[in-house]
């Protein structure tokens, strides 16, 4: 398998493991090093231990079911690291059933570690207006 | 010179060149087809000539004097891309006279073509509050 299919099928393995709420197969991903920049709460989570307590509030906080769709991604590998970026449509239902989903951009750079990748670095964000200061929720690709 | 410090001088040029409000020279930086994930607007900026319009238009936003300092920069290489990631503080002073400054996320993914490292992809954000949804200017690392 060439390093673009692991790497495709790492960023398929990681979508199916945060819908299913799995937070032990999500952290199998990560290096133990992880740098995160996550969308929400803190400039950045260093370390596995502190990003897998964010990543279990997080779990908490969300309601289902979700919306978790990535598109427009795109892969650069060599034989050591490589890195990768795309658009994930995010969301779920309210408590009045309603469906509120937006759009959020994500990078991701990985690490061949004794033949296996593992994910050092990932940054998701929501750009924000200059003006207000608000996150712009309601922009479409 | 090892890839680790072309990169590294690689980012130091980028920084002096945006707050020099060089465009030609922050531009000199960008593969011909980097997708970038700015901060602000918009959700991705696709190819040179898109970003040089964003450029040109926030550095004409901007007050000045500028302050761009990068931290806790961490640059991983192999022989054909990087990546790297760091803590932006970024502000400037207001009609007031006062001074605004707040910390944002970088992620930097580059490539190189014919012994040239270029920018492939970059990724500049700060997170928001998940309740309120305004973004979190004042957090500090």
């Amino acid at each position: 398998m060439s390093s673009q299919e692991q790497i495709h099928n790492l960023i398929q393995n990681y979508r199916q493991a945060v819908m299913a709420k799995n937070v032990d197969d999500v952290m199998a991903l990560y290096a133990d090093d992880v740098v995160s920049f996550d969308a929400v709460k803190a400039l950045q989570f260093k370390g596995k231990a502190a990003y897998r307590a964010h990543w279990e509030e997080c779990m908490k906080m969300c309601p289902g079911p979700h919306i978790f769709e990535f598109h427009e991604l795109t892969i650069e590998t060599s034989q050591e690291i490589a890195f990768a970026h795309w658009l994930a449509h995010c969301g779920g239902t309210n408590e009045k059933g309603e469906t509120q989903a937006c759009w959020m951009r994500v990078s991701a750079c990985y690490r061949q570690v004794g033949g296996q990748w593992l994910i050092a670095h990932e940054h998701w964000s929501a750009p924000f207006d200059m003006t207000s200061g608000a996150t712009l929720f309601d922009l479409k690709p």
